[in-house]
């Protein structure tokens, strides 16, 4: 730290993400990537777009923004595209909440809130799953707080119904719940046919999962228009051009494809059960995911243990050093030779 | 503005960036965009790239800082690579500006440090230039609050020499001096020499302008490891995968071809030359600029009337309703056939 940085920041815990190591020959199953590569019509339209590099990307963003309204069935005008959804998370931070609007979301859930609430001296509370790691519901009813919910949520996999969280947005019409879904594509259901009845409602997505772009860094937020202004008025005070013109020429074709995508996801679950059959057949305990990731415990081996074994053998996965859940990693679903690789590895290490 | 909003950003007017219109037959010369596309080896590596978007970017983005140190001279742990040069300058607010810390910079600059400084809810002073639109070295002298200088300053293209830059950061010791060095490739010479002599100097650049990369969104910070250490830790509680991978191959593919950007930035000057020579002929004033653009005033007609006229001619320049400078015009340098179609509206007009 220098002798400069601020004293507000001093208690800044900043957010680790999951290890990107340089060699080539792992397994990389800890940070949900999708293990299938974009088309060759996006690799061709990004090399076409490269050749007007020189001139910003469009900071409206509206033909992007028209093409997700269309796939997603909103209007233009309640989409705001980021670059990824941290981008649009931490704005809607930005935006919404203060010492006035404090913030809760559950103890266990994506590591970035707390760091984001941290960083814009937001007060926080954090309400503890169940015991199953599922959400009760009625924590959240009426609560007079603003609201993250991660819906699968993360490192849990754990879906709740729309049912459920309409009743948590209906019953805490005065403050904004923010509705995370960046894994919904794999088998949960979307909380997006809300956002006309409820103007308290934000949703985000993120293109990185189901859509193989991790590394393009593309996600959006949906929300009635007056939510979307405000969040645009973040953006405009922050970073203008924030999706870079590859990036958005990118995701436009990527959501011609919506039969890949799906294809592709269909895939993804399939290989969750295969893997989650076979981790059971080895003793382990999994949590019932709606996401690309399976979330695994051994009774007999610690977490910890079991990542380290792992790791020794070239496969990677997500480890958490948090108590409650220091017993599970966190296993990205790949290919079906991926899973075959993890649990043949795996009955070695058992 | 949605009931919502919180009430510490009601004051918040947020940057307006120039015009991006979708209309492709005008002579756009209103985003200091260089009128050089990359080259054919940028768009193959993007295309190869981009087969690997299903992949997280790496987040410490070694390779970059590397390639970027190298071409600078410096160590590799003194560069932060950003999206855009936006984010290292917000970064920058974040990171060292808070109520013990105020901000000055000049009255007549880039435009988005005040919207910087009002969204992190920062005092600031705008400190008035000289009638000439220089600075004035002396206001800025063991002043003890951070400082933002835009060197050369936007719009006016007037750079300061390097002796003066260290004159300001030595008599402020204790607070941070951020020189924003985006057109300093185009003429004016470049303060990143002096970061090992002072830990309290931060220098930020640009690929935007001499390196044809305005729609990448790729900019970075320059400076002694301590302060980079400090807006890492920003940079990881906002968006650790803040470059994207194709951005990120692109701007190490391009660093390789410094004799194409050196080429790009000699052929800019000789054609501000020739347009400014035009400009005077015809009556104009302007500025002594040190950057891809020109600041012109013409002592018989109104900034606006000559921008709006433009206008009609399919010509797009950068007319500001500020109060000093609403008699200018900021013009983009492009290519000789873009200046003469310049030059000859400009003398239907006049």
């Amino acid at each position: 730290m220098s002798r400069f940085f601020s004293n507000k920041h001093k208690e800044l815990v900043s957010y680790t993400p999951g290890e990107q190591p340089k060699v080539m020959d792992l397994v990389k199953l800890n940070t949900n990537e999708s293990p299938f590569s974009p088309s060759e019509d996006v690799a061709r339209t990004v090399y076409e777009s490269a050749k007007r590099l020189n001139l910003y990307s469009d900071p409206t963003a509206s033909d992007l923004h028209k093409k997700i309204a269309d796939v997603l069935g909103v209007g233009e005008n309640q989409v705001l595209a980021t670059n990824g959804s941290d981008e649009i998370l931490n704005f809607a931070f930005m935006a919404f909440c203060d010492d006035e609007h404090p913030v809760v979301f559950p103890d266990i859930t994506y590591g970035f809130y707390p760091v984001f609430a941290r960083l814009n001296g937001i007060k926080f509370e954090e309400i503890p799953l169940n015991d199953d790691f599922t959400i009760n519901v009625d924590d959240y009813i009426g609560i007079n707080k603003n609201i993250f919910i991660a819906n699968p949520n993360a490192p849990t996999g754990i879906a709740l119904p729309v049912s459920d969280i309409e009743k948590i947005v209906a019953s805490n019409r005065n403050n904004v719940v923010v509705i995370d879904e960046a894994y919904v594509d794999f088998g949960a259901e979307s909380a997006v046919k809300l956002i006309d009845k409820y103007d308290n409602l934000l949703v985000t997505q993120t293109f990185s999962k189901s859509r193989s772009f991790a590394g393009a860094r593309l996600g959006f937020g949906v929300g009635c228009e007056s939510l979307i202004n405000d969040l645009n008025t973040i953006k405009y005070s922050t970073n203008p051009y924030n999706v870079n013109s590859l990036t958005m020429s990118a995701g436009i074709k990527i959501l011609e494809e919506e039969n890949i995508t799906k294809r592709n996801c269909e895939e993804i679950i399939k290989n969750r059960q295969y893997a989650i059959n076979g981790l059971k057949e080895l003793g382990f305990i999994c949590t019932d995911s709606s996401a690309n990731f399976i979330f695994a415990s051994h009774p007999e081996y610690s977490g910890k243990y079991i990542y380290e074994k792992l790791r020794e053998m070239n496969i990677l996965v997500r480890h958490f050093d948090k108590e409650r859940i220091k017993d599970y990693n966190r296993i990205t679903v790949g290919t079906k030779e991926q899973m075959d690789k993890l649990l043949s590895a795996l009955k070695n290490i058992i």
